[in-house]
């Protein structure tokens, strides 16, 4: 078994990630985490009010360490997710100047957004909020066919679309959005878009079309996890390679960091 | 070289303390956290306010780490620390009641307040506040007899006592407040107190009593501390020796605790 892309690994099982996590504690205020829109936003979504854990305020610093402990040059994430890079760079600009003595003891991510030309952010079924299990709005790439029939069938499109032939909108119509972010043949995006627009093109349709061009590319997904599900002890095997290669690679990370902090007294 | 009553370690050189901070931080809200009075009144006197570090607000986590790391029974701290010991009983509850399934998963500790007669804290020179670092009313271990006497000298007596004849007070009188609380020879001091009160015992004389008392106990710390600041090799073994033997300890509580929370993929 050979990791021949990815490292995959278990982040609770790389105690680097806490130390530099405690670390970063340090250079952050409790304001600046507050004041965190993604945070925020989970906070009201989460009900947490004023009895937000304090490993929920301070996930963003953890999250600097996932990131920070791999000299990760790029973050391949959402944009909602801007905010918790935002934060990393702090810190990592915080720790080389406190600690850095002119050097750059931690690298600076950059974001890298997904390139897709109308979502950013992939709304969930109903349109309104981005995917969340919370608020049942996903397809999962565990999904049957059936399931992910059944859900583009509850698709959000455009209200005022009634009849077939009513011209209908494509702005803030889920369909379309997912069909612009998974559909490879734009041309036939354009002129259903086009269809659609001037009327005559229903709802079934154009769901029936994403689900072809889902089903595409969920099926070699589906058929991998059926492979990998039915040998856990490969998947096992994996995550314990990916994770000594990953704690490998985190303390000498940590070891670059501590010895900054002029705190690697035995080393 | 035997570490024959204590373990001494270096707290940062313990990764298994991170990591048990860092799950403990679920278990607390920073609201919780807030209220805290030692760390309300650490941040009033650091002059805090809004930008409170991160780290400063969860300190009172991570010295819950610190306790329950090694099962420890009895912390013997001062008052002000009472707080802290509270904190972490309440993580302990809580950690066995989420994760213990019926087990004393983390052992609840008890605190062990100083059981001199007067003094549960010490105050600091001027009789105002404890004694603090940043406040300058200390006197260290590390102090020579000429600082002790010095700040013998300035310390807080009785304002109102004013010629020697004159009848003192012994109440917020720093003087018999370190009498109190260093003096084994309590026939003398009871005599002591008697005869300031009525009047005609001046505050050189207890001051200068206080003085022989506090150096008969600071003078074999001393003659300790100079033999081991000569030998630099030997203090730095003995902390290897130590941080290794609490390293010991620790991963075992760690270990039970991530059994606890069935987070022990690989064990």
């Amino acid at each position: 078994m050979i990791l021949k892309k990815s490292t995959i690994f278990i982040q609770s099982q790389v105690p680097e990630l806490f130390e530099l996590t405690s670390y970063y504690m340090n250079l952050v205020t409790v304001s600046r985490l507050e004041r965190n829109p993604t945070v925020k936003a989970e906070i009201a979504q989460k009900n947490f009010e004023t009895s937000i854990p304090a490993g929920f305020l301070c996930y963003p610093i953890s999250q600097a360490a996932d990131i920070t402990a791999f000299d990760a040059t790029t973050v391949p994430v959402g944009e909602d997710q801007a905010p918790m890079l935002e934060q990393t760079r702090e810190i990592v600009r915080k720790f080389n100047d406190v600690y850095g003595n002119g050097q750059e003891v931690l690298i600076e991510p950059d974001i890298l957004l997904p390139s897709n030309n109308v979502c950013k952010r992939l709304p969930g079924l109903d349109g309104k909020a981005k995917m969340s299990k919370t608020l049942g709005n996903c397809i999962y790439l565990s999904d049957t066919s059936d399931d992910v029939a059944k859900k583009v069938q509850t698709m959000y499109t455009d209200p005022t679309h009634i009849k077939v032939s009513d011209p209908g909108h494509i702005e803030g119509n889920v369909v379309f959005t997912y069909l612009d972010a998974f559909c490879t043949d734009t041309a036939t995006v354009s002129e259903m878009k086009e269809h659609y627009q001037r009327g005559g093109l229903g709802d079934v349709k154009v769901k029936k079309y994403l689900l072809s061009v889902l089903e595409e590319m969920l099926n070699p997904i589906r058929e991998r996890r059926k492979q990998y599900e039915g040998d856990p002890t490969e998947v096992m095997s994996m995550l314990k390679v990916g994770t000594a290669k990953a704690r490998e690679k985190a303390s000498t990370v940590l070891s670059r960091v501590k010895q900054a902090m002029k705190i690697d007294y035995f080393a």
